[in-house]
This record gives C-alpha cells, sequence and structure tokens, in this order.
C-alpha cells in the first residue's frame, strides 16, 4: 500500500435520522478531504432509539449511491447496529474516527441516554474507535446546517490532528441554532441534569378506544454554568465529554461501608 | 387516609422480556407484602431496546389481570415508556421504589447500556425513583428462579426499611444461575469492562439476497477483583450502583487545560 493511503484515516459516518436526512448529507460534506469517508446509516428514523440492538429479527445491508464516489451503506437496523455491521462486514476493520449526525434537534442534558445518534457513537468509543456524535438545536428539515458543519470540521479535524487519540474518546457536540456568527466558540461542559416533565396526551380512536402520546415540557433544574444546557443558552456550542462506565463511585463507596446487604 | 395505608410503600414493578414472562411473575413473588405493588410492563419482548422511547407512534395501555388481586397494566411500548405512563396515567404520583426484572438473561458489565431492563430503572431514577434492576444469569424460560427471588426481596427491603432513601439511587443487581446455597453473599461491585465480541452470521435468504443476524463472543477485558463479571464468576450476586450523568469528567479537566478547540 502507498504511504499517503496508509497515512489517510478512515470516517466512519452514521446517524439516527435515516440516511437521506440533510443532517448526514451535513456532515459528510463538513468532513471531506479530511480522510476517507464510509456512510454506514438506517434506511428510516430510528429516533429514541436509545442503546437499542437487533437482536430478535435479521439485518438488511444494501448499498446506496447517495453522496456521489463516497462508499454509502444503508441498514434495516438501528443506529448501534450501523456501528458493529460497517466494523465487522464493510470496513473489515476500526475505523481511525466515528461520527454520527448531524441530528436534527437536541441531545444536551438527559437525552444523551435516550439519543440514537449518541448511542452509534457510544458503541463506537466502548469498540474502541474515538467518535463524536453531532447535535443542532433546530429539528426542522430546512434547518440551517452550515454553523454546524463549520464547527463539526474544526472538532473533527483537531481530533484527527492529535498524535495520539484515546480510543475511548466520546464527545456529545450540541450546536445552538442561531446564525455562525452569533456563536461565541465551543465550550467544555459537563452534563445538564435537565429533563421532560413527562406528560401523555390522551385521546380516543374512530374505534372508541383509549391511546396516548408521549408529551413533555423540558425543564432544566441544573443552574451551574459548565453545564451543556447553559452553554447553549448562551450561543456556544457545547461538547460534553461521555463515558460508558456507568458505575457510581461514590455510591459504591457507601454501600461498601453500610452493612445494608449483610 | 388511614396511617397504615399511608405508610405502606408503592412498589412499581416493571421488565422487558414482557408481562407474561416468569421473571416478572418472581419478583412480584418475591416482594409480596412488602408493600402495594402495581405491575405495568410491555406486551411484547423487548431485550436490547436499551434507552428507547416511543415518539413516532402513541401507546396502548390495557388492564389485565394476571397477578390475583395485583393492580396490573400492559403496554404497547418500551420499558421506559411504561415507567413513564405508570407515574402519569396509572399512580398519579411517584411510587416508592421501582423494580424491574427479574430479566431471562445476565445484564452485567456493559450489557447495562444494552439493557431494557435496567433502561426502566434509569428512567425511573432520573425521575427521583429509587430503583433497581434484577437479572438472572440463565435466559432459559424455566429458569429456577428461586435464588433471585430470595436475593430480590433482601435487597428490596433492605432499601425500603432505610430511613431517607436517596432519591436517585439506582442498582443493577445480576444473580449468579448456581443453587441458593452455593451463592456466597453480595458484592458491591464497579462494572467490567467487558464487551461482545461480534461477529455477524450470513446467510443467504429463498430469494438469494442476503441478511444478517448479530452474533457475538463475550470477552471479559477487566481482570480487576471488584467487578460484576468477577463476582459473578465467583457465585455472589453483584450490585453495581449506577449513575445517569455519563460526564468523563477526567477528559473535561483534559479538554479545558488543552487548546485543542481554540
Amino acid at each position: 500500500m502507498a504511504s499517503k493511503t496508509k497515512a489517510e484515516p478512515i470516517i466512519l459516518i452514521t446517524n439516527d435520522d435515516d440516511i437521506t436526512s440533510p443532517g448526514i448529507r451535513s456532515l459528510v460534506e463538513a468532513v471531506k478531504g479530511l480522510g476517507k469517508v464510509v456512510v454506514v446509516a438506517p434506511d428510516k428514523p430510528q429516533s429514541g432509539m436509545g442503546h437499542a440492538i437487533t437482536i430478535g429479527s435479521p439485518l438488511r445491508l444494501n448499498r446506496v449511491q447517495l453522496f456521489g464516489d463516497i462508499e454509502s451503506w444503508q441498514t434495516s437496523g438501528t443506529p448501534v447496529d450501523c456501528v458493529k455491521i460497517a466494523v465487522d462486514k464493510i470496513l473489515h476493520r476500526k475505523p481511525d474516527i466515528c461520527i454520527s449526525g448531524i441530528n436534527h434537534g437536541a441531545n444536551h442534558s438527559i437525552n444523551v441516554i435516550y439519543s440514537g445518534t449518541m448511542s452509534a457513537a457510544m458503541e463506537a468509543s466502548i469498540e474502541g474507535i474515538p467518535s463524536i456524535g453531532f447535535s443542532l438545536l433546530d429539528y426542522r428539515y430546512e434547518a440551517d446546517m452550515e454553523p454546524a458543519k463549520h464547527f463539526a470540521r474544526k472538532i473533527v479535524s483537531s481530533i484527527l490532528s492529535q498524535k495520539k487519540v484515546d480510543k475511548h474518546l466520546l464527545l456529545n457536540v450540541n450546536i445552538p441554532s442561531v446564525p455562525l456568527k452569533e456563536i461565541k466558540g465551543i465550550k467544555i461542559c459537563k452534563q445538564a441534569y435537565a429533563k421532560y416533565d413527562e406528560d401523555f396526551d390522551e385521546r380516543i380512536d374512530p374505534h372508541g378506544k383509549k391511546y396516548y402520546w408521549l408529551t413533555g415540557e423540558f425543564k432544566n433544574f441544573d443552574k451551574s454554568k459548565d453545564t451543556d444546557v447553559w452553554a447553549l443558552q448562551n450561543n456556544y456550542v457545547s461538547v460534553v465529554p461521555v463515558q460508558f462506565d456507568l458505575t457510581n463511585y461514590t455510591l459504591k463507596k457507601q454501600l461498601e461501608k453500610s452493612n445494608l446487604f449483610k
């Protein structure tokens, strides 16, 4: 293999909105020229799928031509499935970085847990692939992706320019929905304790039976200034470093000291 | 309301295997007499659903009579949906504890992220409800649930007996698949870095097209003795305290010090 090819990083791109969404096209455009790009994404929307994997049914994998000469595949699975099958059946190796998005809608604070966009990035991180999820605070199809593209390119090229990247590096990046010139910069943040106050909208179907739509109002319970919610409200791009070790070490110590389960 | 009724804790039970599974019946039996039990669980299997929520389609909620005089409901949603709708439409308040399981199969180490059983418990914890997920290391329908029932009762009654319970308390409990007398006790653990080495089984359908089944071999990369995998291999019940703040504070500090994104 020529040394030029050898040095070119492989960039795996996926998302949860589906392979035809403007967000993933924007991400492909954003990282153009930074490496060899391969797209593996769901063939239908997967929002709110959390860290779901497909185990009860088989997966389909089909080559598509949606991004010019960039190798692209759609799967019948979830974002997590996309990462798994990309490594095992398409790339036959780990990519140098996995990027997910650009999601149409926010994935800050507690949404990191529900987010299909972040689940793909987290799966890659578990596999030892540095990874980043990108989300724009505008869920509309016609959202202006240009500021998000600008910061996605900046962040991905910064990571790829490092001599040695932590193989479990995992970032949750959210971009405010304002014009580029109004964005003040990038802020490293913690995940805010903010959540939805859930409600269900009860309706009656044409056959007289009840059904429920999940709704909810977003509430921020975390007033500190180093959270992603604060950063976004103040027109910063928020970058939350994320981990997949969910152990609560403080509670672990407390329980070890106590005689609760003796 | 009489003081007796007032003092009785409300125990919400859910799972991801579905409301008819032996595991959830065992959990109902395990906590009998410890409080007022209400069951809200999926009407079909939801394993591997991670922290999925149903947003693209409406939910159904139907009263069922499966556990004698215990109030029971089945939903068309995920385990996370079950917790949300139980609080909003059935209990009209937060239960005192939410327990999920008993799952037919292990949810130790990295599986906490994929697990529907743990996603329900995590949702409750986010909502400010102390919660515990229980999983047995035996996925068979006819698995011996008695040891798991014994420890589920012990752990739930210990938590309920505390004067003040941390409202975000979240425990991932796994029970080894051995007779009760061989279990050495309960061990407080951290989540092991163990994962599946994924592989896809490629097959050809009757129409000549490829499809893929997800398979994988479990590998433990974490050799320390305070992990859940170690505890289970040594016939302990593993209890991992879990958190929903996924911020990687070590990486946050590093990134703040660096000029990477300036």
